[in-house]
């Protein structure tokens, strides 16, 4: 836990480790490494029960923040996926946030809340106060009262927003790119809110502790909002399972090659399906190439 | 529980209990009656787990449910209120719903998720198939797949999905508001995404299972919205303490005075503030007081 500047602590981050990564942490039952799943007696006869399946994922994500630790810059817990357990998935998703933050790892929760003012007041103290995540996403739907108490605490309290701007989805056009009279696209006239959102959330470094979340499925789109929102950290999803490539996502970075982080999930936890050895061993080489595709790509290598 | 379909229930329960009443669950700490609060030894010299606040939210919700059951259809839990506890927080959650349930009244989790379909999907077995809610809200910003796999639930298991159409608080206008180059604003294109995604849900009264939230302090919005979305249930927040009034709503109602439901949590939930007596009836008399008012602006009074 710091007070110090969200986006000054993820530069720091991406420099020290010389990594743009960010681990999804999707757990998914059906996925689990078959060795793991044997070891947590989850392969009896009858369902086991979520206790048993939260207690397994805990050994599982435990062991993928070690094997990724030092070469991600950040986890990003998808919450849905613990809620699929219900109050055993949310005690779990707060042991996480502290693993992974034990680490030496920042934590952006993937709750993609967004709600009237009192109602968004309440998740940023469950989630940022409460849970201690270092950053979350939230949807933008309702205007600034539905994010400003999520902005507060990027403002006093250290912490990070990424805004949705470009979600990475295939029908992600349907509201996203429809163009207003003003001749913008709806997501260029969110891209020019999150922007007057962040103002004085600047760190020491020119960024911002109010960030965008770009889908890298779209490239172009992501080159351009990269120009329309200098100072803006931009949270990429769509790597790997989704399709986005490293060398598709040049135009995102910024000149010094900072500024942005790339999200994969399921291709780093599950990497074990297409790698020999351990499931951690094979995270951790997933990520080391992932990183450094990345760092190339950023024209830093 | 019951595979009944969603529209079907809603507007029965309508009919059944001559109300549009919805509950809000928004359980807040500082706005505890005093008497439970006392009971539950929660103004000692420390501050109380929140162990022990959960158990006191349960009390005070399970007190509610009993008072209002008769004079409302629906309870609105606001999950948000129930994750500023933690695990603890979320297991209320689940115990909520299946108290009222078992008072006979549906429940609508106020969870205003959206994310990508795999996401989306995790979303919908936490709170549709394992938490067991009626119906869920969700935001529509990420179009189609991040909607769907709640809409499956409603044409399959008889569910209920409200989309974000126009919401209710302040800056609601800042993306909703915008006007599209086809001359509708976001939000009117967003009611017809919804009319578009609830095609399959209709039940045996001629409404769909997938609603719309519609803020009931835009009144005159919301009468052009009921015409635009003729069979799609409309679930209207803002009464009471955000300033909507029932007189207003008239226009919100169909002609035969159904196919909206409106919310109120903290005029309900804290009645006892205004009121003499103990605080479930002061939150049982501004239900049926309510209840009333509502029914004479449907025009069935």
């Amino acid at each position: 836990m710091s007070d110090q500047n969200f986006a000054d602590r993820l530069l720091d981050a991406i420099d020290r480790k010389r990594s743009h990564v960010v681990v999804g942490l999707d757990p998914d039952l059906a996925l689990l490494p078959p060795s793991l799943r044997s070891e947590c007696l989850l392969d009896g006869p009858e369902n086991p029960d979520r206790e048993a399946v939260a207690s397994c994922y805990r050994r599982f994500l435990g062991g993928i923040i070690d094997a990724v630790a030092n070469d991600a810059v950040a986890v990003k817990p998808q919450i849905a996926y613990f809620e699929t357990l219900g109050a055993p998935g949310y005690a779990l998703y707060e042991d996480v946030v502290r693993l992974a933050q034990d680490a030496g790892l920042l934590v952006i929760a993937d709750v993609k809340r967004g709600d009237i003012g009192s109602t968004a007041e309440a998740y940023a103290k469950a989630h940022l106060d409460l849970v201690g995540a270092d950053a979350l996403t939230v949807n933008p739907y309702l205007g600034t009262d539905g994010v400003e108490p999520f902005v507060a605490r990027a403002r006093s309290a250290g912490k990070g927003v990424f805004v949705l701007v470009k979600t990475s989805n295939p029908s992600s056009a349907e509201i996203q790119d429809m163009r207003l009279t003003s001749g913008d696209t709806v997501y260029e006239h969110v891209a020019d809110l999150a922007n007057r959102w962040g103002k004085g959330t600047e760190g020491a470094r020119g960024y911002r502790s109010v960030g965008a979340v770009v889908g890298g499925t779209y490239p172009s789109q992501g080159a351009a909002l990269r120009l329309r929102m200098p100072g803006v950290p931009l949270l990429i999803p769509g790597y790997g399972a989704q399709g986005a490539k490293a060398e598709e996502l040049g135009g995102m970075f910024d000149a010094a090659g900072t500024g942005a982080v790339v999200n994969s999930a399921r291709a780093i936890l599950y990497a074990y399906r297409k790698r020999e050895g351990a499931w951690q061993d094979a995270a951790a080489l997933e990520t080391r190439e992932m990183k450094a595709a990345l760092w190339a790509a950023a024209g830093r290598a």
